[in-house]
């Protein structure tokens, strides 16, 4: 069977990806973007380019929204020029979009009131990079009516890998709460690469052994290891994953987290970090260079002298990335479990695409399930704040900031007002029930 | 009687102050300062020169330290020309710098190795401010034997007004934690004035009527009235109040925090702030320069336009300040009901002080005691928690951070996990019990 005919908006870092990556598959992709050269790129690449929204649009049955925020997704939907005033009838529109639930939900409720309920909306993010999308390997988490899920599936299953297009029940708004939780853990964990690493480099670590080391070992998170690279090299203009993706990232967990009245001190930490480093100038930079909030010269330059005890100093980086990751993890289930998000697949996504840390991945089920006497952590509450307090000790006598670190304890330390400190550390969690 | 001969060391800002009052209060003064020009300044206003901590500290019966830090203490008492080989038999030892109870306990210690446990110990922190120094009218905190603070008594209370002399039930430490406390109030206000008036600025708010309105309403704090014309005028270089005073206190409490396994979100929060703008050079100017951290420009610029609802503006600055005021407080009196203070006094120094604000004086009993069906505070907690909100979701709109209300709401919402929303606002204290 031939491929279908797809309007596409949005030829950025990631819908450049996934557009190339449907004509190779031999879809007929007409490509729109407001950046003229988005555009002839996509040309070059065998896409179809669009000059206009409505030629984007008119006579296309499937249409993919990858704008980069919902502001620009009102436009490109409603606008003057709008697309769902020229897509034909029964047309299915996938937004791919990283947006709140409510504006999805707020784009159903729109479409019947402008006449247009014929539209099958399909509330669908994605996960996993701009290598991810060129591939067709992105996780995607897809939530709309049994009937535009069913329209859309083909296209969805070859924007992503096989056991990595997730259904989540629970209709249009429940892809992007997903994506939402999903990003509570990328939003920590890529500052905390950049204050694990840039902390290591104040204590006079070699940046790459201890990358190697924390990559191996506990402390490992997909945000590390992805960001590492660009950090050391200091790859930043422009950014592969600009500040300003994140920070938007960052907007949707708190503003949804408000709306639901649940806390979130370490999204939030990390948002006002970012929001303070837009205000340096860092919008279009690289996220990775958030090392710079932390270290003030490249950590290239860092070798480990001879006079450092190394292994004391490895320890604090990688309790200090354990004690995050831990809180991180407490953080994401807690909102999981508040918003009664299907935790299976939850964990597997996770467990699976950027927001995936060792600490999450082995220990997440035992926060669910609440705590046996013996915790899989190996530790109690109170070594676990034990632990992060000597980094955070550490830290300060050095004068350096350790924004999540500080945050993580905190946190922790409210736990130990609710629970005994001899739970095991996984008990964190209880202070978001 | 003719007053006593006083050695002193330590005649920076708040020390000079002190020094020349008693100097003009009739007392001899020997001051050393390892600054040559402190001496010499301190000669020009009729005090005695030292030339040595020796000089200052041979045949003094009373000696006074007020240098900056505990490591500077170290020095001044048991380094290599330490004070405390110089002092006569049974003189009386009075530790005016802040630093933690924990160090001058270690004081008292190693009084007693060194075989000189004649010497009279007393633990008595000062606030006030260096006008309120050079007056004789500061708050003491003084903490010791009966012995020691008998002997000292006439020395602090010339120091001190009338009613601010605390003389602090607990021994030696007891002082230094009260004012440990008090600077939970002074660490977060400060920081949380730059926020206030930096958020007002963004909003297009007049800086000085804003101030005159939250000055004469519910959202005073002495430190926003102490700050804000050094704030206004950018009088930062070098700073009344260097941001490396306030780190060091700030500092002192999340140790001793940590110490006693007991959560300070918000002082942590401004802590990791003031370490963040450490870095980026403003160690030597006046704290109230971090109202830089906000509005990038002078506030003094900031004429209200008239096409903005001053009204609605100010009201969400007003409801910052009172969200953050109301969890400093609750923060506070936590710590201060956790390490078993005496309450009145504490509530009496803080009200009095430069850590004084009006949701402390106003509510801090009701946070002690516990709530009555009907707070105080004419709002319940959940109705707290709507009004920070939309102030945080406005400023997340604007791209501004807001370090302090961000760490509020999510202390409001961690409290919210414990207790009826339907409780007074003041119930928030019970996240810290």
């Amino acid at each position: 069977m031939p491929k279908q005919t797809i309007g596409f908006v949005g030829l950025g870092a990631m819908g450049y990806g996934m557009a190339t990556h449907l004509v190779k598959t031999g879809y007929k992709v007409h490509g729109y973007d407001v950046f003229p050269a988005s555009v002839e790129r996509f040309a070059a690449a065998g896409g179809i380019p669009a000059s206009s929204l409505r030629e984007s649009a008119e006579d296309k049955q499937f249409y993919i929204c990858m704008v980069a925020s919902a502001p620009q997704a009102q436009e490109v939907l409603f606008g003057e020029s709008g697309i769902v005033q020229y897509l034909p009838q029964n047309a299915t529109l996938i937004i791919t979009s990283t947006v709140p639930a409510y504006y999805v939900q707020s784009v159903a409720n729109e479409l019947v009131s402008r006449n247009r309920s014929d539209i099958l909306l399909v509330d669908s993010p994605v996960s996993g990079g701009t290598f991810r999308a060129a591939a067709g390997t992105l996780s995607l988490m897809s939530g709309g009516s049994e009937e535009a899920i069913s329209s859309a599936r083909e296209i969805l299953q070859d924007l992503s890998d096989e056991n990595k297009l997730y259904l989540v029940p629970g209709g249009v708004g429940a892809g992007s709460n997903m994506k939402m939780l999903h990003q509570v853990l990328a939003a920590i964990h890529i500052l905390a690469a950049s204050e694990v690493i840039g902390f290591a480099a104040r204590l006079g670590l070699n940046a790459r052994q201890t990358e190697e080391r924390i990559r191996s070992g506990k402390g490992w998170t997909w945000m590390l290891e992805n960001r590492f690279e660009r950090m050391v090299a200091e790859d930043w203009n422009p950014g592969a994953s600009a500040l300003t993706i994140i920070l938007k990232d960052a907007g949707i967990i708190t503003t949804s987290a408000r709306q639901a009245n649940f806390p979130t001190p370490l999204s939030s930490t990390a948002e006002q970090i970012y929001l303070a480093a837009l205000s340096q100038g860092y919008a279009s930079k690289d996220d990775s260079a958030m090392v710079r909030q932390y270290f003030p010269t490249p950590i290239a330059d860092v070798a480990s002298p001879a006079d450092i005890d190394t292994e004391s100093a490895f320890q604090l980086v990688l309790d200090l990335s354990l004690g995050i990751n831990l809180v991180a993890a407490a953080e994401a289930i807690g909102f999981a479990l508040h918003l009664q998000t299907d935790f299976p697949q939850f964990y597997d996504l996770v467990s699976n695409a950027a927001g995936g840390s060792r600490v999450f991945n082995e220990h997440a089920n035992e926060m669910r399930d609440g705590l046996g006497e013996k915790g899989t952590t190996g530790e109690t509450l109170d070594e676990a704040i034990a632990r992060l307090e000597k980094v955070v000790q550490k830290a300060r006598d050095m004068h350096v900031p350790l924004h999540l670190g500080n945050a993580a304890l905190s946190v922790l330390l409210l736990a130990r007002r609710r629970v005994d400190g001899g739970v095991p550390s996984t008990g964190v969690v209880r202070v978001f029930s």
